[in-house]
């Protein structure tokens, strides 16, 4: 490229019509000369030959990605992480704002992902490293997708549990259970005042404990608790499996009696999820396997509020991901940006419930709770619940009664004097620190 | 985790049924004891509570994952990269086998994505950095897949060509075009002996070229170039979309004339990849948008030979791929490992064809056959034939010239005095080394 190509690639923008465009935040490493590098980032991810051969013609008015920001953090003596490339020369850290024309591919969740997350991101010559950081959407774009049919407060009326967070728990065992002892557990979880009794990510339809059979069990669970309890209780299905599976499964769990189905969103893609929730008629949670695969560098791959942010675009009304603490390896900071991506304004489209969670209890509730700043989460514990030494049912009763200590402004310590299901926690903790 | 509950996910090779078990081939780096970050591991990715709390039960021995290798490769002063745990001591880096059981998850893409790169891989306490480098299934999981439809003799069959690598081009401008100037081209560039005129990844049903109208006009272009060369030739057109419109978009394009199709793996899902190719009826290839993100580092993510494997499990008949050359970032030994991973011995799997591909023209040719060491490969210029000074059509002859004077072993300078085409392109490098 020549300087005049160069500049073919950079525009102001107040120059653009920015309805017209996604805006793409990278963090990326340039080697070489900078503006060189960005505007080969720029053609790669758009037009990468802007003309024909002998035709006076030029396609990057209209069709073409054009860095609107840069921020050079400084000069670096290497990569940040060895990666084999092609050019050479001084390397910089930058931070660059890209506006990427939709037109070229339109409102369409496999096309965005290939256009702001394929070749043209991670095979630009003089960007060997390189991490999306953050997407915007205009307006007319977000027009074009649903989002959650329920978001958070549909969820809240579904359960009929308003200022308070949603109390979920992942029946455990995960693995192992038939479908009528899995029901036995769930039903003693609800019995203790869980809101939503959950099948783990890794446990769908398989031989020993199939969708039909498992959610027939479970969708009569349910309804006994809610007899007994008076209050509405979910049962959270997964229902991941192959594309062309997903309705069928959803149908199956639904006549059966599961009213909320769960789908790991990368493994079928995010495309199935947008799919799934056009069709359901109830709340869709996701979980969060693969993610962290190109997530979890500091300054490589795909920032995980990106993921966020699309997952609620293609329509889950919560999203279960990585929480607080040193257990999830997530910094505090990248887990309130994902609780954040779920509820801030994004044209039309519903706030879905953040579900942050790992290795949760009746202990880790008020840190949660704080971190969060507010009661529109969900909480997930599993072996919280179902390892409790009194069995599910005081599981999930320790989870309620932390809650009401919160409630109340009483320490936790003081509530399980009166509490033994809270108090069994209590013991439990100081007894493994020993 | 106790020494006995460590024991429960330790196994040798030779105790277990191990048509029941996928190999796992991790690489990753351990803090504190070995033993028990190990079996936590496993634990996680699998049965992670194998008992009730008072019921006198135990999963691991028909679900849990067990470690059936382990090579530790040495002691760590830090992690290889910095990631936020909650673990302390000693850092150990391994590589480890394990036999993770397929009951627990079934014949299911995303539900064996889910099991072997979700949760359980990326979030077990003692082991913060990982990175899955190959995963093996037994003949039985196999025998539940159909594989690719056509396979490399399939495709060869469809273009008659046989004893040399199958010629793809990738239509340049990629985007911009209106679907009449495309199909022009491509028109072209078979005239100059392209088996294979193709979208570009990025390309696919656009308002301004969409879907129906583009196959239109190329298929009627393809037919008009067979009847001129006597040669069967291909239109790849690039159906990636909302996988609810997948099946849609690939009878539009059959019907009016594409002979096979593109599909990005990744961004609709491998799960819709085995959809379409059980569905189409001819041969699907697909490209590998998003895949760089997890597995450019090198000891943390996904390796991308995982990905080709489950390519071709979903049916993929040709693989595009990063090939040869700093320009794609990719280690030589990696790029080889992909390529052979699309032939090596699958139970009844076909093969699959592999194209590695990135800025190749007439005179990287002999370099990628030399590397790829048979004819079995597909090469995929872009502006290689299309950015040729002479035009597509010439540039297309160059690419055939430059085979027949490797075919004959004539250095390609010689070969280039007789034949503008190919000469053309000798001169365009030497001038821009100038």
């Amino acid at each position: 490229m020549n300087a005049e190509d160069v500049k073919g690639f950079f525009a102001s923008r107040e120059s653009l019509d920015m309805e017209q465009y996604l805006v793409l935040d990278y963090y990326l490493e340039t080697v070489g000369e900078i503006e060189t590098a960005l505007a080969h980032f720029c053609s790669e991810q758009s037009t990468a030959q802007w003309k024909r051969v002998d035709v006076d013609e030029d396609f990057r008015p209209v069709h073409a990605a054009r860095v609107i920001g840069l921020d050079v953090l400084g000069e670096l003596e290497q990569l940040s992480y060895p990666v084999k490339h092609s050019e050479s020369g001084k390397i910089h850290a930058c931070r660059v704002t890209i506006a990427h024309p939709h037109c070229n591919f339109g409102p369409k969740l496999p096309n965005l992902l290939t256009a702001v997350c394929g070749e043209g991101t991670f095979f630009t010559p003089g960007v060997p490293v390189v991490k999306l950081m953050d997407i915007q959407f205009p307006d007319s774009y977000l027009a074009e997708f649903a989002g959650p049919k329920f978001g958070i407060e549909g969820l809240r009326d579904v359960l009929n549990a308003h200022n308070r967070p949603i109390f979920f728990g992942v029946v455990k065992p995960n693995i192992g259970l038939s479908p009528e002892e899995f029901a036995e557990i769930a039903y003693q979880s609800w019995l203790g005042g869980l809101d939503i009794a959950k099948d783990d990510e890794m446990l769908a339809d398989v031989t020993w404990s199939s969708i039909d059979e498992r959610s027939a069990f479970l969708g009569k669970a349910r309804r006994k608790a809610e007899a007994e309890t008076g209050d509405p209780k979910v049962y959270l299905a997964n229902i991941t499996d192959e594309v062309d599976s997903l309705i069928d499964k959803h149908d199956i769990a639904v006549r059966n009696g599961a009213n909320a189905l769960l789908i790991n969103a990368l493994p079928v893609g995010l495309s199935a999820v947008r799919m799934l929730s056009d069709y359901t008629q109830v709340p869709l949670i996701g979980h969060f396997p693969f993610i962290a695969a190109f997530s979890r560098m500091e300054k490589f791959g795909i920032h995980s509020k990106v993921m966020t942010k699309l997952q609620r675009l293609a329509g889950l009304d919560a999203i279960i991901m990585p929480g607080f603490g040193g257990r999830m390896m997530t910094p505090e900071e990248e887990v309130l940006e994902n609780v954040e991506e779920c509820t801030k304004p994004m044209g039309h489209i519903k706030p879905s419930l953040p579900v942050p969670g790992g290795s949760d209890s009746a202990l880790t509730l008020q840190t949660v709770y704080e971190k969060v700043g507010s009661v529109d989460f969900g909480f997930v514990p599993g072996r919280g619940i179902f390892g409790h030494p009194m069995g599910p049912k005081a599981g999930a009763q320790s989870i309620r009664q932390a809650w009401e200590a919160i409630e109340q402004g009483i320490p936790l310590e003081t509530y399980g004097e009166s509490h033994p299901e809270l108090q069994a926690m209590i013991d439990q903790a100081a007894k493994k620190q020993d």
